[in-house]
């Protein structure tokens, strides 16, 4: 990749239309988390690859802004570029709209009359458009221009949208039939004195109509847009997707199909008095188009309900049928997740064999994953970074990074599945073999922290915001911290990150409830020498009623011993290890009538109660 | 007080004018949280005296919506009226808007074309407006008028704003300048890029200029405005408040006084480019004033910039003389405490006594507190509820409802004084005999909410709503809460709330940085039962620093003994017992020095170690 061909490529188109700077986000027309080739775009320009990361290029100057996920893989991947990495959310790190005022007012020349900033409207969601313009404005007036996309011109190789045929996700998995899910979601908008919606979120969509694509790596979704009325459903996609079973499907449903590109013209001709757009959600090319009917052109104005997609909500919310798909796929992720662990044990203190590599555990655990029923693919890429390499918070190895694993230090795992009937999501921290102090030390917080979790009690409705303390508290006390969220939640053979609630030390106001699914998963990362991480996937239940409300508790649902061998047992309360032993004896109880006698004998080992001094 | 009649005034008024409803707010045009009787409107109209709640008023209906602390309270005040008491965040309460919406479509007759509702736009600030405004709309187009205030036709004894004399509040005590705090405040103005603000928050007015007032019952406050441009400062006040010794001071700094009612001219003459206002502080009235300018008159436009003022974050970091200022009040107010708890507890075990009430225990303990150098008052009205009294979350004893206390059961104690050199905040639950199982159990789970949030290490800058699970953690386990904030800024001889951050379940997003004073308060409220509530007064430290950035801790100043009696020893860790040791043993030693020997008798007992069986 020459990086810098491409920054001259692009100034040049720049200087023809008197653009001072272009913006380049991480996303899609969806707002996708994880996107199809063709919208890698910022990983074009600058070479970075991580899922999130904007790119900023002025004519004398070019900067990235990540989070402290990528800031060691973002060091590496610029190195050699002009780009100057921007760690988000440290002290100093100006904001891109900060940085564009001093870049262009610093470097006027020569061309001191530029003060427009180009961003495509299509690729950024309408909030953060709106936000960015207002922004700019404060710094001396820079305006923007969303109507513009350079790569049209100088990306050469540009991938094609993905024409990749979707499938129907069986009720049997689904729990909830189309119709009626549609339904909820008319009734929904009702309440929130809206006729219609714009869907654009990919997961959203396939949630709502119960079918599944492959566009975007480990995530089966598929590119399209959805606009429902209070009289009619339209499904705007390539129609080469669709299979003669979908078609009919679709057909069956009461559900239209229009081409990808007529949602524009679908939103021109949508004639209620107003619709629904979540503008985090909605791509601000759209809002515009909805915005402007009315204004510009002869069509009747719509008025625009700005809110929350209420599918967000309703879709973290796992039915009966949707429980049960999760806990068959845990537990065959925890039979592959056993065998795995323990051939790793073997190999690991077997000096003849060719030592095992990064690549090689993740080849070995998706293998052994593979072997299990209704296995779909992995549900994102693998994380499996030995010693230094585990201080590396979304790590993957590649033939030049991939190292030997030795018997001694962490491996750091982190690794999921997508099963038909469930998706998976677990970090598991291995001894390979003698640890320091500091090691134990580590890695005894973060296992505080994962305990302290698994423990809480809250009222129902509480903010992810309120809790994610508990997963901190320990090692805040001795210094130590890790700057992403503690969990997420997982959709059901859906995106492994399923929004809008979180354990997070931001402000997210989605409340838990009952039936969602949420991770649980602290880490402590100490740059140049190892990382720590562990992660169960909960699921919210319910734990009593009293005068003061509802209260739930999270029951893991993920099923593998959590290694013992680093714990400082001192430095555990008796309920953290009564939890421990709690947890163990439910893996074992649950896994072991699935396992071969020497799987079983090693199960034994590892889920054998914390021995105490 | 006849309601039912005033009611039947306001209605006439609201005929007269076609007026569909009028609303009630509870604060004044600074946004007060306790205010001046002139603004009691709310009070006059519905009984209710809470600090908090609002009251509507339809030609058919009337009902009042506050929060938790005055549920209870509310109840009793409102019986035998037509309002209906609405229970703010309990589910199925419907909003303001959402009831006027149901109430004025379902009783259209004979009043069917009105569809206008009042409120007072100089009581209610822009932010509540104009979110009222959109509200309303929702509700079939309901719209506001408020530019009318009824009250001026039919509250005939209207107490006037208060005229009394302001004071200088001295260096030694404030520690900084009012020229140097006005030249910080510019600067922060410059960095928002403003040119001036409109200054509204009394007590915001009070600390910047360093002057101090009586116009609020137990807030040292003085009514008025102050503009700050780039060029002047102008304070908007009734002149008879002005002392000659505050007038030449104010010349001295060169502070411009007008009379208080020229604040609307004063903005209508400011004539630089923006101006600051706190849509959260000033009022919406006088936020229309500047918004109109250049609209509806030949005044040149003035752009607002909305943001929180800066005024609010600078006030609540204590410069070093506040800090031993506070200090030097605690001590004050901790002897206070002593003698006052000594004391009870010889004339609640001497029977011979005339028994002891509610009220005798507000007024033993002012006097003692009367009896400290520089004491200034109560800091806010003392709360002494004894038994089932103690579980109405803001009681205060009346001779109605005073009650004598007995041998037995629980008293609560919130209260605090104000000092010239500091403000204090104290709640203590007062074993006073025997108590039951569940008494010690509820105690014992709300004192250890409170270690928690003492023991508690975090990241500069993390805000309240984060921190605020650990005083609820151990409660919540047992199907408790407390739906009241956790903790509150205190104020330096100023308002004993001192906001923006806090500690509680809602978002705040005030970060907490060192230098903060704030409540740390938990509480369990069983209605007809007892309610227990431990408050000390923390202020942030510095805890260390380490590649993750700089870490804080609180530390407590209230020095008063937590009484030991009701704990159940075993429900507390090591760790909360060595905190509740350590805390005693710094509060002996700290107040000893100044008691007497009987006293100091009491007090060794009291601040002993807590006995493990």
């Amino acid at each position: 990749m020459n990086i810098n061909q491409r920054l001259k490529d692009l100034r040049e188109v720049m200087r023809r239309e008197h653009l001072a700077a272009f913006i380049f986000p991480s996303t899609d027309p969806h707002q996708s988390e994880y996107v199809a080739d063709h919208w890698k775009g910022r990983e074009w320009i600058s070479g970075f690859n991580g899922s999130a990361g904007t790119a900023v290029v002025t004519m004398n100057a070019a900067a990235l802004w990540t989070d402290s996920r990528y800031f060691l893989a973002a060091e590496e991947q610029l190195e050699g570029t002009e780009f100057q990495l921007m760690k988000l959310k440290m002290e100093g790190t100006p904001t891109i709209a900060e940085w564009l005022g001093k870049e262009i007012t610093a470097n006027r020349h020569p061309y001191e009359d530029w003060t427009e900033v180009g961003i495509d409207g299509w690729c950024s969601s309408a909030n953060s458009v709106k936000e960015l313009i207002a922004d700019l404005r404060k710094e001396n007036g820079i305006t923007l221009r969303t109507n513009f996309d350079p790569l049209r011109q100088i990306w050469t190789d540009h991938p094609s949208i993905p024409q990749d045929p979707i499938e129907i996700y069986p009720i049997e998995y689904a729990g909830e039939s189309c119709h009626d899910k549609i339904a909820r979601v008319r009734q929904a908008l009702r309440q929130r004195h809206a006729d219609g919606m714009l869907m654009a979120s990919l997961d959203d969509i396939a949630w709502t109509l119960n079918l599944r694509g492959s566009d975007v790596h480990c995530n089966p979704v598929f590119v399209s847009y959805l606009l429902i009325s209070s009289k009619s459903v339209t499904l705007y996609i390539n129609k080469k997707k669709l299979t003669p079973e979908v078609s009919a499907y679709l057909k069956a449903e009461d559900i239209r199909v229009e081409d990808y590109e007529q949602v524009k013209n679908g939103l021109k001709k949508y004639f209620e008095y107003n619709i629904l757009l979540d503008p985090d959600e909605v791509n601000y090319a759209l809002y515009e188009v909805v915005r402007n009917k009315g204004k510009m052109n002869d069509l009747p104005k719509t008025e625009i309900v700005e809110e929350e997609s209420p599918v967000k909500r309703m879709k973290t919310v796992k039915n009966e049928r949707e429980i049960a798909g999760f806990r068959s796929a845990m537990l065959k992720d925890g039979i592959a997740m056993v065998k795995f662990l323990r051939d790793l044990e073997l190999r690991i203190n077997n000096i003849e064999n060719e030592p095992l590599t990064e690549i090689g555990v993740d080849e070995i655990l998706t293998a052994l994953r593979a072997e299990q029923p209704l296995f779909r693919g992995i549900s994102f890429d693998t994380i499996a970074g030995y010693a230094e390499h585990g201080a590396i918070v979304h790590y993957e190895a590649t033939p030049e990074t991939d190292i030997p694993l030795r018997p001694e230090g962490f491996l750091l795992l982190d690794s999921g599945a997508q099963y038909l009937d469930g998706t998976t999501d677990i970090t598991r921290t291995i001894a390979l073999g003698p640890l320091t102090d500091e090691m134990k030390k580590v890695y005894t917080l973060v296992l505080k922290g994962h305990i302290q979790i698994e423990l809480c009690k809250f009222p129902s409705g509480s903010s992810g915001t309120q809790i994610d303390i508990l997963a901190r508290q320990a090692m805040w006390r001795e210094g130590l911290n890790y700057l992403h969220g503690t969990g997420h939640g997982v959709g059901t053979y859906l995106n492994v990150h399923e929004g809008p609630h979180q354990f997070r030390m931001e402000w997210k106001p989605a409340p838990l409830v009952a039936g969602m699914t949420i991770t649980d998963e602290p880490g402590i990362y100490l740059a140049g020498k190892f990382g720590v991480r562990i992660e169960n996937t909960l699921l919210i239940v319910p734990y009593m009623e009293t005068e003061f409300g509802k209260f739930l508790q999270f029951v893991s649902l993920t099923l593998c011993p959590i290694d013992k061998s680093p714990i400082v047992v001192e430095m555990l309360t008796r309920e953290e290890i009564d939890w421990l032993n709690g947890y163990h004896q439910h893996v074992y109880e649950t896994l072991s009538p699935h396992l071969t006698s020497e799987e079983n004998e090693w199960l034994r080992t590892a889920c054998a109660p914390l021995s105490v001094r």
